[in-house]
C-alpha cells in the first residue's frame, strides 16, 4: 500500500508538534529499458499514472497499445517499466513543428494544438446545471489525503448524474488527472465522451490537452482557467465551468450543454 | 508593454457577462540558435523569466555568464534568445546520476538533490516572527493580475524589515519564482542570502531547488509544502514557513532562524 502522506515534527503556531505532509516522491517511467521522464508524485497507483501520461505523450489509446506496464522499486526509487507494441507511438519530446518564421533563431515553433482528440463529445450531450455545481463537493468528500495534508490535488471522472467514477489524488494537479485518466484508459473507458473531468485547481492549457486526449465532453474546475485554457476549450467544442463554489459557477466554454 | 490578463465573454451564473481571464502563452526559449526550451507563462518580464530560469537549469549565476539574453516576437510567438559565454555549464536534460540499481531498466536514477547552492545563509541570520508572518500580505497588495483575474500566482524577494524588493506575477507558480530570481540575478543580488523567497501557493521539491540555486535564506509560503521540500529544505539549512496566514504560520524547517 502506498503511504500517500507522512508525518513531520513542526512548529505550528510556536509549538513544537506533529504535522501531515503530502508525501512528494519521483517516478521513473522507463520505456524498453531506459529512462524517459521522471514525475515528481504522490506515490499511490503509479501505473494508472503512467497509462494517464502515455494517453496524452505517446499514441496510446487503449491498455492494447500497451505491451508491459509493470512497477518496481529499486535503489529507493519507484519506476514504472513501459514497452508499447508494435506501431504505436511512443513518448515523443513536445512536439516543436516546422514554419517559416524567426530569421534568427531556428525554424521551430511550438505547436501548442493538440489535434488527437479521438471523438467530440455524444451529440446531443447535456448537463444539468444542479449536478455540475455538485461535482467538486461530491470530489471533496473522496480527497482523504487533502483532509489530512490540506494540499493535495485531485481529479475524478463524473457521469451525468453526478456519480464519480475514479478520484485521485496527488501533490502535482496534472498527476492527479494522468492517474483518473489512466484509470480510465485501462478500464477501456476512453474515449469518455459522456463523462466530465472535474479538477481541483485552475485550469491551464495543459489540462485541457489532457481533457482532449482523453475524449471527454468537458472540465469542471473548483478555480479560474487561463486564456489559453478557454481557447483551446472553445476551440475542441470542450465544456469548461470554472469558479464552481457555492452553488454556481462560470461558463467560459460550450455554455449550451448545461441545461 | 506585455498583456497579463484580457478579457473573454463568459457566462457567470447564468448570466453573460465579459470577464478578466490570466493570459498564458508560450515562451521558446532559444540557445545558440537552436529551440532548448517551451514555457508556458504570463507574458511579461520575459527577459527575466529566461535568467531565472538558467540560474536553475543551468551554469549561470550572474549576468557576466550570459553573452546575449535578447526578446524577439515572430510569427506570433516570443522567443529569448540565449547566448552563453564560454565555459559556462548550458541548460541539460533534466539531472540522472548513474548509480548500480535496478537490474530490469537501465542504471540510471534521478538525482533528486541540487549541490550548487552559492553559499549557506549568512552567519547569524535571523528574521522576526512578525515580519515573516506579514510578508504574504504584503505581496498580495502588488498582485495586480491576481486582483483581476483571481487565479495567478506571484512570488517575491523580502529582506528582514519586510521590504519587498521584486514582485512578479504568472499563471504558473514555477514562472513567478524564476521571474523574481531572474530580476535578482540580473541586478547583481545572488545569492540572495539575507532574502526569503515569498510564494503564493503550495512549496513543491522544484521550487525548494529554486530557492537553493538562488541562495535565499529561506521560502515564506501561503500553502503547505510536500514532504520533500520540508527534507530537502532541512538538508540545505534553509527556514521553511508554510501555511503563513491571519498573523500565524507552521515553521517546517529552520524554526531556530525565527526570532
Amino acid at each position: 500500500m502506498a503511504v500517500m502522506t507522512t508525518r513531520r515534527a513542526i512548529v505550528r503556531r510556536g509549538v513544537p508538534a506533529p504535522d501531515d505532509l503530502a508525501v512528494e516522491e519521483p517516478l521513473i517511467l522507463a520505456l524498453d529499458g531506459a529512462p524517459i521522464a521522471t514525475l515528481m508524485r504522490t506515490p499511490g497507483h503509479d501505473i494508472e499514472l503512467a497509462a494517464g501520461w502515455l494517453n496524452v505523450e505517446s499514441g496510446v489509446r487503449t491498455a492494447d497499445d500497451v505491451a508491459v506496464l509493470r512497477s518496481c522499486r529499486d535503489d529507493d526509487t519507484d519506476r514504472v517499466h513501459i514497452d508499447l507494441r508494435a506501431g504505436v507511438e511512443p513518448p515523443r519530446p513536445r512536439a516543436f513543428v516546422t514554419s517559416a518564421a524567426c530569421g534568427v533563431c531556428s525554424a521551430d515553433v511550438v505547436d501548442v494544438t493538440p489535434l488527437r482528440r479521438a471523438d467530440p463529445h455524444t451529440p446531443g450531450w447535456t448537463i444539468g446545471s444542479d449536478v455540475l455545481v455538485g461535482l467538486p463537493d461530491a470530489m471533496r468528500e473522496q480527497q482523504k489525503a487533502f483532509r489530512r495534508t490540506g494540499a493535495v490535488h485531485a481529479a475524478a471522472l463524473a457521469d451525468t448524474a453526478g456519480v464519480l467514477h475514479v478520484v485521485r489524488e496527488d501533490v502535482g494537479r496534472h498527476n492527479a488527472v494522468d492517474k483518473v485518466v489512466g484509470r480510465a484508459l485501462l478500464d477501456g473507458l476512453l474515449p469518455a465522451t459522456d463523462h466530465l473531468l472535474v479538477v481541483s485547481g485552475r485550469v491551464s492549457f495543459e489540462i485541457v490537452q489532457k481533457a482532449v486526449a482523453a475524449g471527454v465532453a468537458g472540465i469542471v474546475a473548483v478555480s479560474a482557467p487561463s486564456s489559453l485554457a478557454v481557447d483551446l476549450a472553445r476551440k475542441q467544442g470542450l465544456l469548461l465551468a470554472g469558479l464552481v463554489r457555492n452553488g454556481t459557477c462560470n461558463l467560459y466554454a460550450g455554455a449550451d450543454l448545461v441545461v
